[in-house]
């Protein structure tokens, strides 16, 4: 049977650098005889512009057939200021997250040796650095209602959103924590702020739950407020981290930037059946949009990242991250990652590159 | 009239650093003639020990009666599982910040030249770093309601907390930010999740009324996921940050570890009157308290805080802080700063030699 991905260019250098992703897919198909097909779907200002909404029905009609999706990235300053917040390229991304239930969000931050320098903590500090960052995508604060402004009886506004989680909510994404840790380093660091929020002190008592099925993981407990300090001071005590939402969206991007390349940093996120939306960890910058300049990497690595969760496909994610790895070492490098006696490659030339080593 | 100073010493290392700043109030008084005095209260679990709750009532009347509050730390270990939780140590924290109205949380981030090395960043990154962090600490999610832990028809529990802020608890936090940021380098930086939580685009419009005000101070926005990363790429383009009372939290530790020593940072809690309370960034450290190996810098330069913002004697307060960097050029290093070539001293050793360079 064939398998089916869509493919979500959205805005700003998103259509660039997916382009380049999906040579890697036809690579995938033509060498190494892979049953694949993709089509092409709008989301974000994309989608807002071609049909006023940043998530149309058919791209989420499209996402529902399809067997996983590729997203490029969305947002720009022309709709930053929509007065129509729901009309905003990010709800798209908010809305196709809840709308295929893609609750669990794994964000690696691993640094390159190659780009070593490229990091601004000391090399020592983050050397061979390889943390997984699990969080919980539908639900928390993102989600929770009630939510909004409303007007105070003295007359002043007052805005009110809701942090909110279930037991069963906790544990799914609890168990996706400990079925990856037991493939890596066996550490789930779980990070609450049990010491204050209710919904949290639920959190870690799940956790714990979770953890008996697990005997062969250590599962630890750190206050989100630590956890965004041992991250500066030592992050490599980290294997696996799972917080809920709103944590997992700072602590995962102050994490991705430990490695001073965000440019090289995919990420997926999935559903209970490994559905899933993979997409760089970086935004659109719309600033270099359309000069062929954008890093591909972090796309082409969330290629890889499909075929290996969604596809069963891990050897050939592997080759994938190989040749990654292999253009680095040919001293290639686009110029979010450029360094003195490297060569600097465009978008274009980087996607060839890396269909070249494969 | 005399000014009086509530100490609260509280748990682990509180006694000892505690100790070594009210020697320095001992100077202020004795040689620099201020009018002073000083008496102690219980707090966290010395409080619970002794009345069996961590914030006393006659502690709360005793910080109600003085002009300023200095404090040590609080929590430890055996009260960690207290099943009350209204009795856990941290809870008289937050109880004695709400209860004396103390929204104004200042939070310096400041790298010490000669400390440069114990940072986990490049020197390049982080020299010169000198960041405020205004922390809105009396509202927020931290004291919403409704709050709690309720049972779902389902059966299965669900945790919930309420993120909550109304226009005059944003607007007298922007303001306190703004007058900082004119008394440095004029530029704020608001911080919020506006694109998705309705309470911080209701933040983020009252910072832009407040900043009308301010012409002479420029403000600027940032989604906290990325601060997070800004703080550890580029720490130095900030000058005044300030946020709500959880970004704050999260965001404060990161900026402090961002220097390697937060042994080293004070922080300030202020109410509309400028009646503050003052404490030393780091925690309780119960694994080395009575140990006499705990660093008393960040607590006396608390004092000095102390000094400048509630008592107006920001005189006095540069001659504390020079007397911090003298003892620091004469190489003298607790354990928690020390470094090759360096002399390393005790608590009350480093409270000596501070006490002699002023
Ligand atoms: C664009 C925004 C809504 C989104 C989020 O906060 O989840 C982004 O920051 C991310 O982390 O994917
Ligand atoms: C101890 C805890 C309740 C407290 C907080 O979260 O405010 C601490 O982390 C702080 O930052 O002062």
């Amino acid at each position: 049977m064939s398998k089916k991905i869509l493919v979500l260019p959205g805005d700003g250098i998103g259509p660039e650098i997916t382009a380049q992703a999906v040579r890697v897919l036809e690579v995938c198909r033509d060498t190494f005889g892979l049953a694949l097909s993709w089509e092409e779907g709008l989301i974000g200002g994309a989608g807002y512009e071609a049909t006023g909404e940043p998530l149309p029905e058919q791209t989420l009609a499209q996402a529902q057939a399809a067997d996983a999706i590729l997203l490029g990235a969305v947002g720009g300053p022309q709709w930053d200021k929509l007065p129509d917040i729901s009309k905003r390229p990010e709800r798209g991304l908010l809305g196709i997250r809840k709308q295929l239930n893609l609750f669990g969000n794994l964000r690696p931050a691993i640094l390159y040796p190659q780009l070593a320098e490229a990091s601004s903590l000391k090399p020592e500090i983050v050397s061979g650095l390889d943390i997984m960052i699990v969080r919980e995508l539908t639900g928390g604060i993102y989600f929770g209602q009630p939510r909004g402004i409303r007007e105070l009886e003295n007359g002043e506004k007052q805005g009110f959103n809701t942090y909110v989680y279930s037991e069963s909510e906790i544990r799914r994404i609890g168990r996706v924590a400990f079925e990856l840790a037991r493939k890596r380093n066996k550490k789930v660091c779980s990070v609450d702020k049990a010491n204050v929020l209710e919904v949290t002190m639920l959190w870690r008592d799940v956790m714990e739950e979770v953890a008996k099925d697990y005997p062969d993981v250590e599962l630890s407990h750190m206050y989100v407020d630590n956890a965004a300090m041992q991250l500066v001071r030592a992050p490599k005590q980290f294997d696996v981290v799972v917080t809920g939402n709103m944590f997992g969206d700072i602590l995962s991007d102050e994490a991705a930037m430990l490695t001073g390349s965000i440019g090289m940093l995919p990420s997926a996120s999935l559903d209970e059946q490994a559905k899933g939306m993979y997409e760089p960890c970086h935004g659109s910058a719309p600033d270099i949009a359309g000069q062929n300049i954008a890093n591909p990497l972090a796309t082409i690595l969330s290629v890889a990242m499909l075929l290996r969760y969604s596809f069963n496909e891990g050897e050939l994610a592997q080759k994938i991250e190989q040749a990654v790895s292999d253009v680095l070492d040919q001293g290639l490098r686009t110029a979010d990652i450029l360094s003195a006696g490297m060569t600097q490659v465009g978008t274009d030339a980087m996607g060839t590159a890396v269909v070249n080593a494969l």
